[in-house]
């Protein structure tokens, strides 16, 4: 696993909340840049450039899938990129995924974090069951320490469970317990993934009534990419002074970096706001 | 609340693993002393004595009810000489309470803790609802930030706030929302106490019928203390040579420190156990 001086290499953006924690436990953090405000997707070569600064033992941070905050996502051919990458520079990925599911699909959502366990001596992979059980208030997820040698297992077992006993002492209950029927009852199962389907294709046509909606609006296609993000959330690659005029003008809210909830929208509000993000020069 | 570089004092001995939580933060810890082997009692004069050392923002941590390992407390005239004394020192009580129905009763088992937050400007409670709920698996309690100063209100909710993004996001809801619905419903919350009751009162029970066993079969009032200690645990106060006789001669367990759970004891295992712990010479 990680060198006990490992810095953590963090996208530029990320969820703030990494950095935060990562503060908070005393650890490095170092920013890879990830997201082009020029074309909204990911600056690829920036992005290779930067982790060529990984020493061994060193954390590179990496979002599954749906990218929070941005949207934007590498393709597959880019992952097997990066993991030749941290292999060469024996660096130690570490995958949150908190999104299956809202992306492309619940196999193809995890086709990145597969791929990456499958190719790399070891990794640490972050799953949460908050939004694609619905779950968010039960706390339901797991921290996985994958190791192709199994002569690690025992001593990252013990590590963990020490680590759990100085902080929750064992995790809640109840929503592990939903997950796990639900999981293994094959009739539930195929319910709830028709149900998250059914959830992720609803967010897929927001962002494509949304893209159109601009174009028609601003009769040009520079608004094609939200049909590309994937996830709850799109970065619209604006300025603070812009995200403003939204606000004060037209009475529409995002963060100052310029994220969207897309979940957040319908088909009544979505017309409102491409007028508005056209309206203030975005 | 506490400086920055407070030390925490913890009696000897304590529940393990609050020293080793201080010591993965990287707090300094203090032991003073509590538990006297020789009479099965608290130690106060040496509490008392070891007390004296707190310096202004040291934190003293202080078991609010049924003593965990030892089962020894304090009453409540010595309650009040404790907090005089880290008035004095400007010390912060910090309780943990994780047995609240366990020793004299609902109401009898907080008064400690109530003496306390009522006679000092700032304290900060543990309590949890683990063992008086039955949900140790969902993991619900609660940290309390007391303090005198109305205006410290704000700063005490945002660093609690902060810590707890930091750590665990949010609690998990569901052991919260039983506990909410059973204390907020006057019939659901009289049943609950009587359950409780009845729990305590069979474990009080357990305690009196271990003591007289003993006494009869060792024709001595030495082991008196067991009716005298309160909640689930007591220590026998005898070396971990002798606890390892129990094991080896009588296939009788318990930690190395000589603690008992009272609770895994019923009508039938006490006889058995009086026996053992008087053959082999405690």
């Amino acid at each position: 696993m990680a060198n006990p001086k490992a810095r953590v290499f963090v996208s530029n953006p990320t969820w703030p909340n990494h950095i935060s924690i990562l503060k908070y436990l005393g650890i490095e953090t170092i920013t890879y840049r990830y997201f082009d405000d020029e074309t909204r997707a990911v600056d690829f070569d920036g992005m290779m450039a930067d982790l060529q600064a990984v020493q061994p033992g060193d954390v590179v941070l990496l979002h599954g899938c749906c990218h929070n905050p941005t949207g934007a996502n590498l393709n597959l051919v880019e992952w097997q990129a990066v993991i030749d990458l941290l292999n060469t520079h024996q660096a130690l990925p570490m995958i949150d995924i908190a999104y299956q599911g809202f992306g492309d699909g619940l196999e193809e959502d995890a086709a990145a974090t597969r791929l990456v366990a499958s190719h790399v001596p070891e990794c640490l992979i972050a799953a949460s069951c908050s939004k694609n059980f619905g779950i968010y208030r039960e706390r339901t997820g797991l921290l996985m320490a994958v190791s192709q040698d199994t002569g690690a297992r025992g001593l990252n077992q013990d590590t963990l469970a020490f680590l759990n006993r100085q902080n929750y002492s064992f995790p809640p209950d109840h929503g592990a317990r939903l997950v796990t029927m639900i999981l293994n009852d094959p009739e539930l199962r195929a319910d709830w993934a028709a149900e998250l389907e059914d959830v992720r294709l609803s967010m897929l046509d927001l962002r494509k009534s949304l893209a159109d909606e601009l174009q028609q609006v601003s009769g040009s296609d520079r608004f094609a990419f939200l049909a590309q993000h994937r996830g709850m959330f799109s970065r619209l690659g604006t300025t603070p002074d812009l995200v403003e005029r939204l606000r004060a003008e037209h009475g529409i809210y995002m963060i100052g970096d310029s994220r969207m909830n897309i979940a957040g929208l319908n088909q009544q509000t979505i017309p409102i706001l491409a007028k508005a993000i056209v309206d203030v020069g975005v």
